[in-house]
């Protein structure tokens, strides 16, 4: 997808919100477990009842993969169903992959390629040449992990590399690789007030936003520091839509969850 | 496995080689493409060629995952094939994973319990509560990513975090992990020479070190430097070993190369 189509989604829908597909069989309804494929049960009756309020979907894959071949047959499933019925929403492969050269390859041709995902999110630690080959496939885009919206992010991505934060230094670096403009990043909501020196960094990109929600971060703050002209944030949320109840009315709940959502992004894009 | 057992498989063999099965359909020898599964048949035939003088297989999961359904098929045939004939043998899922907590603990389900592997990759970016939830496996073993032998390795984890490299900040900070005694470490061979420092930090850790052969590292600077009185060390090889040849006898040639890393290896240890 171009980066245009994203933004023009965005403005026709007034919404800038990403659901998280993190499917957890301990948690979907009971009487789903019936079903022959739960998970992909549970995938579709979420975007149906979603995908009015949202434009992106994201799947994260390790909630697919611990359910080893049947786990990559649903997220397979899903985003067939995402292509096929709702192409006009981005979709994000939630893998924090990277590898060296021509293994990044290898993922780059399993999510863009095979898989057919729009984006794909990826680890920074080695560097340009584990990053660059995702770069190459046009119209995809390659979401970097910058600022994560866990407690760990301590550890090293706010200490100072060179003089500058670690995250930070991920941003610029990355400005300088073959294809820099197909980057988007991660910026975790959970530390919003770090989002003004991000954007002095980079002004422009997207960022996809976890942490709002359940991880306790606020989409007020992270407007008033990351939202530009073109909006150029998804802020996701997992756990406060799909899993909104888990009884018979996990759908309506979830509309219901989505499209707040959707509202108090509406009064944000309308108080520009 | 106890690292008690790895050791032991050590000793008995002369050998630290592990041998990652990173399968390319481009690069299997054309009869093999005739097989119901050509990927696990490549393995077996591998496996069986090999394992005399390996004490480790190494699949990286990015070739699997590039073939969708299949690949992930074959590589549960293939690390099945090594619990149930050769549960002496280690075995490492490349993944590169890592993620905030409770998507960690999909991660080491699906790579310990489902799967079985005995060890997996993964990323320190994400920090503390990446790792640990993989660290909670008794008798499993994280090996997690410090300096890695590609170029990229030069943008950010040789760079100075707060007056230290980065890579020598992940072993510092990782040592204060909950059951940090279930870590091991990426170490690159292409710079053999930071291992001297690196040892200084972590004396007796067991390092996996890619970059012998293919991509230039010299087996004797490694162990010059990395080799410990309980060995410390995986030396991979993959493209070296595992595409000797592209022809019928590619089974031969792969023994052939696994036996002479062997007997490098075993020579370097009686010199101890």
């Amino acid at each position: 997808m171009e980066i245009t189509q994203l933004i023009s989604e965005i403005k026709r829908k007034k919404s800038f919100l990403c659901v998280g597909l993190d499917v957890d069989m301990e948690k979907i309804p009971a009487h789903l477990l019936e079903e022959e494929d739960p998970i992909f049960a549970f995938n579709k009756a979420i975007i149906d009842a979603t995908h009015r309020f949202a434009v992106a979907y994201k799947p994260n894959t390790a909630f697919y993969e611990a359910y080893g071949l049947k786990g990559w047959e649903a997220l397979q499933k899903t985003i067939d169903y995402l292509n096929t019925n709702f192409p006009e929403i981005f979709t994000i492969a939630d893998a924090k992959r990277g590898d060296i050269g021509n293994t990044s390859s290898m993922y780059a041709k399993a999510f863009f390629e095979d898989l057919g995902f729009d984006s794909v999110t990826v680890a920074p630690y080695m560097g340009k040449d584990s990053v660059e080959p995702f770069l190459k496939f046009e119209n995809k885009h390659t979401i970097l992990l910058a600022l994560t919206s866990n407690e760990g992010a301590f550890d090293f991505q706010t200490k100072k590399m060179d003089g500058l934060e670690t995250y930070k230094n991920v941003l610029q670096v990355s400005k300088t690789w073959v294809n820099s403009r197909n980057l988007m990043y991660v910026v975790g909501a959970t530390k919003a007030e770090y989002l003004r020196d991000i954007r002095d960094i980079i002004p422009e990109s997207f960022l996809l936003v976890p942490g709002v929600g359940a991880q306790g971060g606020s989409l007020a703050d992270v407007c008033k520091y990351g939202i530009t002209a073109d909006i150029g944030l998804l802020i996701n949320s997992s756990r406060g839509i799909i899993y909104a109840s888990n009884k018979d009315d996990f759908a309506e709940k979830a509309t219901q969850e989505a499209s707040s959502m959707q509202m108090q992004m509406e009064e944000i894009i309308n108080g520009l």
